[in-house]
């Protein structure tokens, strides 16, 4: 008998109907023979609701009571799911993530899992019961307040709880068939991946896929659980990730697929002068604002050499297109201090990305990208590389032209065409 | 410094709007110098919108998933309104029934308070922080499993915290005014009652009076928590529920006031065998449903006597309406077995009680009551008496005129009309 961890997000129970078709499939892997333990997100807009009405009594609602209020919106989805399991004749036990051992730190909001104690979920599963446990929400170790997991919560739950059980498998329900070499829906002939390393899924998620979040992959690479992608809409097989590129056969095709990004943003700083300490001192401010920055590139100085004049340099980052307005703020609070001109704040770009092992090895495989982006007419703005990735920051209206460019180039598309449901945007 | 625990129903707490007006008296307490507990129930129509969606999933949903999925509704409103009072430069913390230390029976749906361990709700104090506390629910001291209190039951969670933390008063805020010696919306001169003892609110509540709950009144008495009913509307004083009929003086004036009840059906059992543990069946049988029965009147016996046949008799008994089809179907199971003729339902009923002190040593006060009713033209259908109360059941259609008619013979009104608040019913 294995132990199954299954997760599913709001749209998958966004109303009573749906609620009923996951509880069948849940009944379906109970049947099969498996301990079943169900992650679920709060219903279709929910949380959006919760939030308005926060806003309506209170223009800056407190964290505690925001993660105390949003924290219904899975009660609510949990026993409604609890309730339709049990009308199929099945035991099925919801439990808060308090109840279900979510420990975390006390940072409302985005709060992080310490430990996982699952001493509630192991005693259902004894009795033979299906455990419903909410995602996206724990309880603070210190405090006992109910604390927020933030964006990718419920993903990240359902790996927890995979790991803290030893779980055979984590399965994240979602409403595409898994992975792709692309978006299927700007490359039609994007080809379905069977399965993927932790490193590659990282590296995809860091570049925008959308299909994991990237802290609920740290986590189950970190305590080697393997995530089963798969569509809550259909019964096809989805991708599994899992083993490190380590383990890859030489033989190992070397691209991995092409992501994209376009809720980014990119801040450059003018003019900054050309001596130690001005970056630290400009991402110390950022980090600050407690706001994560993706790429960054720093000209070459504009200083004249021997003129007795310190040099001056561009540094441009690309952030999270909604943490613009606070790190412009933060910014232009040090202005003085650091002595730069001006800031300029960019909302208009995209980030098209190729992840595949050996890249440093092959260095042809970043001209050949550069190569395609080019014949498409693409202007490069921002380059950055890794191990396994190559990234480029160019206008947001040129960015699917991009996207099909170097997913052509590397010959990554299948025979078939991938099959995008249709309305089930997460 | 005094402690007062506040405790706001539903249509207080309805929308946005309401919630800051509620913050806002809220605060006025803590303003004047008191330590403040609030207990809230959940806004509006949460509960009956959460029982729908039950309903939809489920027709017969588990007592625990529905008292999960119903807890959802505090939750809300309870984060709501402390977001409202920080919004007004107070701290503020909100706490669900189990954080708040309410330990329930596991009894779902209807669950008994045990004990109360407030320790977080002192701290939260101590710190000089209003504590919001989610009404109706508990947690179970067994199971562990979240509970519900049933009925009333955010008025009961008000009153044994303020139990607990030896509270200086509960402040229940209702639609109304306080206690009146009518309902004001049936006789308009009813008079405002200022101090109430717990065995005259108790009997009213029992008899229909909705302004209290009997559980709460109950629980008030054992602990001896004063309770000052007052209306969210106005700043009227309310009524104080406190003290003993014992310590009444004996010139306190005899009749406390007049209730009435239409929630109530009435059953008879046709032609019952008049021999002994018939109506001992009967009766377990009906609380082997778990059913709460008021009234029960037996009428003489038919039997010939000398005839050698066994007599017969009618057992008629009363009980809330919405248990009328589970008590039908559980004694249609005995008919056989008990060996009565027929089972009559009749749910156009109503009852009206007069409370007061000393009526078994005034027997005039019956003599009158009945004589106002016959009057009117009511005619009785059923009497039941206490110390401090005599009942009868008439027609639904007659009630209104006999609750008028007894006020009147007992000269209970006012030289004032009561306010009665437009569409604020809970």
């Amino acid at each position: 008998m294995a132990l199954v961890v299954q997760k599913y997000g709001g749209s998958s129970v966004a109303d009573a109907e749906r609620i009923k078709r996951v509880a069948e499939r849940i009944v379906d892997a109970r049947k099969a023979g498996n301990d079943v333990v169900v992650v679920v997100s709060a219903m279709g807009d929910t949380t959006d609701e919760l939030l308005d009405l926060a806003h309506q009594v209170s223009p800056l609602p407190a964290g505690r009571e925001l993660d105390m209020l949003l924290t219904a919106g899975e009660r609510i989805s949990m026993a409604l799911l609890a309730m339709a399991i049990q009308n199929l004749g099945y035991e099925a036990r919801s439990y808060t993530g308090s109840q279900a051992g979510v420990l975390t730190t006390s940072v409302h909001g985005r709060a992080r899992i310490i430990d996982v104690t699952p001493g509630r979920l192991r005693g259902a599963l004894d009795e033979g019961a299906i455990a419903i446990v909410a995602g996206f929400q724990g309880v603070s170790q210190d405090t006992k307040d109910i604390t927020t997991l933030g964006r990718g919560g419920s993903d990240t739950t359902a790996v927890a709880l995979a790991a803290a059980l030893s779980a055979d498998v984590c399965e994240i329900y979602t409403d595409v068939d898994g992975v792709f070499t692309a978006d299927p829906r700007i490359v039609p002939n994007a080809r379905h991946i069977k399965q993927i390393t932790y490193e590659e899924m990282l590296e995809l998620a860091a570049c925008g896929a959308k299909v994991l979040m990237l802290r609920c992959v740290e986590y189950a690479r970190r305590f080697k659980v393997p995530i089963h992608v798969r569509s809550s809409y259909s019964h096809n097989t989805g991708t599994i990730v899992t083993g490190s590129m380590e383990d890859l056969p030489v033989e190992q095709a070397l691209i991995t697929g092409v992501a994209h990004d376009r809720s980014e943003a990119k801040i450059t700083i003018v003019s900054v002068p050309d001596e130690p300490g001005a970056a630290a001192k400009i991402f110390e401010t950022v980090a600050g604002a407690e706001i994560d920055i993706d790429m960054i590139v720093q000209n070459v100085s504009t200083g004249q050499p021997g003129a007795h004049q310190t040099g001056r340099t561009d540094i441009s980052f690309t952030l999270p297109r909604a943490d613009g307005p606070v790190a412009m703020a933060a910014l232009n609070r040090v202005q003085a201090e650091i002595g730069f001109e001006t800031l300029l704040f960019d909302d208009h770009v995209g980030k098209v990305s190729l992840i595949g092992a050996g890249m440093r090895s092959h260095p042809g495989v970043a001209a050949k990208f550069f190569g395609a982006l080019a014949e498409a007419g693409v202007n490069i703005e921002m380059i950055s590389t890794s191990e396994i990735r190559v990234s480029v920051v160019c206008r947001d209206t040129d960015l699917d032209d991009a996207v099909r460019a170097v997913h052509d180039a590397f010959d990554l598309g299948g025979s078939e065409e991938a099959v995008v449901y249709a309305g089930t945007g997460r």
